[in-house]
């Protein structure tokens, strides 16, 4: 008979929020979960409120706020805010309202077009919605890697992408009309997508750059904040105990409709929704 | 010395509120001004809570009860739903919530049709948003009247009249792949235009519809509610003494930020609006 294993009480499992005002988050959700496998993760979309990205900062504060409340009171001990204009807008306020490490996606974007560029004073393109061009975010997060952002607002491509166009003649045309005007701006090395709904037209924004004579590698950042928020997760110590690592869990709660939810989200995540929790917020 | 005017107490001057999830409404305002020019006007934008159109009837219900009792607190007498959204989802919560007379934009735009289709069993061609037509509210306001209507959901218009491109390429391209898919399902001899964002491409519609080989009259909800409107308020006392009557006064509320509403608003009511109070709703 052999000795028992000595027992240790598990470590925690991480649990990790990622919040965004709608879908679009869930792109970050998707790589975020084969890269913390360890993690359960409780997704929050805004969606009676959405979108976010051509309101006011003090309207986008208060939603992403109250938001972030909502998923640190429900337990997570780590928070993404997986969507451009509530980091753009609302980032520090969120920060001072939970106590838990929040992380962005635009730094990690930015971060990840400097690895892109390594030489000095680089020049990127930025693709975002109204609210986050007028923020600068990019701008400034750039600046202090380095580069020069050029940004440029694109306010058609969400309703494109969630009409279903993805692949569509008219998305390439209203794209071909927004990165025209932009290349007469800058001359960029890489194209940052400054907005989560934009990696699911990632092969038509390529394509036109590609058209229009661009050479520009193109970031995703939903990929570069996966990458980040694993980089820092990994200080967690159920990561060290692999073997014994329950698979990734997730459960979704939206404060619009659940059905729509399961529809739309799971194109965006790309794997079923089968459940989905209805929250009121600021009702 | 001639004897003194027997002094009347004045009656009291009529207060219209006139409520929209944004901007579109103030194309029912911008109807109404000469119309009842007697009257003082509150209009209140729910601008941070918009779009209704991709909503769920429970969440646009809670909206705009919220906005109409503002509206009524605010001592409005009559109030106008300037929002097809809202009129289809929300016309009877609204009237159970408030003690005022209510008028919707759809009932007026069924009796327009009706009145352009005098034969029985017409057909009207109603372009809505996605929540409108799966309400099929319209469906059942014509089929009241002994018309046949077909609905159909524009998902991209609103965003394309916001960006400004009323008249561009990409808007008539978008109109004719909408347009055509629906004259494949119908005949029709009127098309309604279910959304108040849509008579600022009334033009490019109708143009469209020609180009298709339609010869069906176009129907405005917003000057149909704004007529109706007008009938309804000819029993408020006021109307009965026009030399004393002031210009029509109007005050506007937005839930959003006011610079934005008041760009955005000048441009859907064709004059300047120079000051707009901001108003929390659901904090």
């Amino acid at each position: 008979m052999s000795a028992p294993t000595p027992s240790l009480a598990a470590p925690p499992r991480p649990i990790i929020g990622v919040f965004d005002s709608g879908f679009g988050g869930l792109t970050v959700l998707r790589a975020l979960l084969p890269r913390v496998p360890s993690a359960h993760y409780i997704y929050l979309g805004d969606t009676a409120r959405l979108p976010y990205g051509a309101k006011s900062q003090a309207t986008i504060a208060r939603y992403a706020v109250e938001s972030a409340r909502f998923l640190a009171d429900r337990g997570c001990n780590y928070l993404v805010i997986a969507c451009n204009t509530a980091t753009a807008l609302a980032l520090d306020d969120i920060r001072s309202a939970v106590t838990i490490p929040v992380l962005g996606v635009i730094e990690p974007g930015a971060l990840a077009a400097k690895r892109t560029i390594p030489e000095p004073g680089g020049d990127v393109l930025v693709l975002a919605t109204a609210a986050t061009v007028q923020s600068h975010a990019y701008r400034t997060a750039c600046a202090a890697l380095g580069l020069r952002a050029t940004e440029v607002a694109c306010p058609l491509l969400v309703p494109l992408v969630e009409e279903g166009w993805t692949d569509h003649p008219v998305t390439r045309d209203v794209l071909s009309i927004y990165l025209t005007e932009a290349l007469t701006r800058c001359a960029p090395q890489a194209v940052l997508l400054g907005c989560t709904h934009y990696p699911l037209i990632a092969d038509a924004i390529e394509q036109t750059l590609r058209s229009l004579g661009s050479t520009a590698i193109l970031i995703d950042s939903a990929d570069a904040t996966a990458a980040a928020a694993t980089a820092a997760l990994g200080h967690i110590p159920s990561r060290d105990t692999p073997t014994t690592e329950p698979p990734p869990t997730f459960e979704c709660f939206a404060t619009d409709s659940v059905e729509k939810f399961k529809r739309m989200g799971s194109f965006f995540l790309r794997r079923p929704i089968d459940h989905v929790h209805h929250l009121d917020l600021g009702g």
